[in-house]
């Protein structure tokens, strides 16, 4: 599932968005909380048996509007075991549904550790002359502090098993710039991190122009991001912080590249919780989580034209 | 299990080192993997359990000699859920002999999700009205590239909870230097970090000087680790890159206070896989863990003479 796979599907679907399923137990409507309680009690296993529900369902909502999930691993990994099991039951279930699975894991490690990670995601693991997928992911998110070393086996996954990676350059979040924003010899950190992206990239080359190494870009930068952009002609730009975080169709536009394609941008509770903020009766959240991803495609689209 | 009680630990034993258990298929002695094949197949299964039998093993030879053990959560993630299982399980069996754990999981994530995080591993995941732990982990690693809003949740995690949170400051990598050495007005991105570390620390205060949130300096670097040193007077220094890495007992010596503390040393393959290098029967490789801990404790110990 190359970033070419990902763009096709992108284009099939005319919508460069994506959906972040980052289902904590208190998102999930109370009538499917209270089936699984009751089944497996008020316990890790009934909240993760209750999220798996409501991740299948949101997603037979979605599958047709919707090129690609995210599912942030810390909203699984909070649940234990049963929670991450309902993270590899998620991936799986949403691939057999056609949709591309960027698992938002940020992880980073020193180089024979960032391959064990590697190998969990985007690779295979080997077990004496077995190779066996561990989470079998599109696309992970990972995090540059520790430099070309601990990126390598990444780009090596990418490129051996035609997967995509997302390296953290700006984030969304309001205190990013505390790192990211310092300025070395006229250039910020993240633009430093950005010139490392684009070499990178160059080693991990799609068919489309694009390389498997992509770039996490908050939404709520839209200056940056349109430096950004230039910085990194090639890479995919993975754009968290539209909706919920403030972000907006205008904002996002500069991250796309001049042909329409460039980036992806994610919104989670804003579809997900869509049913909460539509005051729809809680059984309807599917279909709440539907129309507010076709809006935002159209509000997307719009901004782009 | 706050920072106080590693620093109990580590007078008790009179060692200020961790054994890192990063436990790949291949480390595992061929006659462990063989039964546990027959048992569960040449699986994620079969693999995982082997590893868990390997750890349990490398516990009981070594609680009596070390204070701590330091899991990293890739080698576990490799085996899928399988894996994930095991690394919970000797999370659990290490606590209950006594050993503080500090799982090596590098997390980092904007604020809610850092939230998410820090109750899968140090604090509580909520469940309706019970709080359960997930993971339950007496530390962790964090990375910092998000700034005070992806790390306040750990904070706040270690104060209520009684916990610990290593920060990456210089990590023992090579190519470590490409972002963490650029320079901005005179002072390196990492001593940069380490000045965020150090206010971050003051609010999570142990009661021995000490505070709750340490930072993660290489073995490799002892230059650097003075000035770091001087930097975060009151942060606990988690040291990786002893042994197989090429951090000498020497390197780390400036990783300590003058009081003796402040420091904890990591080995991994050093100890786990000394058996190879001992050239021992296979089936004696947790007295040849034993007596490599022995050796680094003497090692370490003569080096702060």
């Amino acid at each position: 599932m190359s970033i070419d796979i990902l763009i096709d599907k992108i284009k099939e679907k005319n919508n460069p968005s994506v959906v972040g399923l980052d289902p904590r137990i208190e998102y999930v409507p109370q009538y499917i909380r209270d089936t699984f309680y009751n089944e497996f009690g008020k316990s890790l296993e009934g909240a993760a048996q209750a999220i798996l529900e409501f991740n299948i369902k949101l997603i037979d909502a979605l599958w047709d509007v919707i090129p690609a999930v995210k599912p942030q691993s810390a909203y699984y990994e909070m649940y234990g075991i049963e929670g991450l099991k309902v993270l590899h039951e998620t991936i799986r279930y949403a691939q057999s549904k056609g949709l591309y699975v960027i698992t938002d894991v940020k992880r980073n490690d020193i180089g024979s550790t960032a391959e064990a990670y590697a190998a969990a995601y985007l690779g295979k693991t080997e077990i004496e002359d077995m190779q066996i997928d561990a989470f079998g992911s599109d696309g992970i998110t990972i995090n540059p502090y520790l430099g070309t070393d601990g990126i390598q086996p990444f780009i090596d996954a990418c490129s051996q098993y035609q997967k995509s990676a997302f390296v953290l350059v700006k984030t969304s979040n309001k205190s990013s710039g505390e790192i990211q924003d310092l300025v070395v010899h006229n250039e910020t950190i993240y633009e430093k991190v950005a010139q490392l992206v684009n070499e990178w990239g160059k080693s991990s080359m799609g068919q489309k122009g694009y390389s498997h190494i992509g770039a996490v870009v908050g939404a709520t930068y839209p200056q940056q991001a349109a430096k950004l952009r230039a910085l990194m002609p090639n890479a995919y730009f993975l754009v968290p912080g539209y909706g919920a975080q403030g972000g907006t169709a205008k904002d996002v536009a500069n991250c796309f590249n001049a042909d329409g394609l460039g980036a992806i941008v994610n919104s989670s509770r804003g579809i997900i919780c869509a049913y909460m903020k539509a005051q729809c009766s809680e059984q309807d959240f599917a279909l709440a989580a539907r129309e507010a991803a076709i809006r935002m495609r159209e509000e997307i689209s719009s901004s782009l034209e």
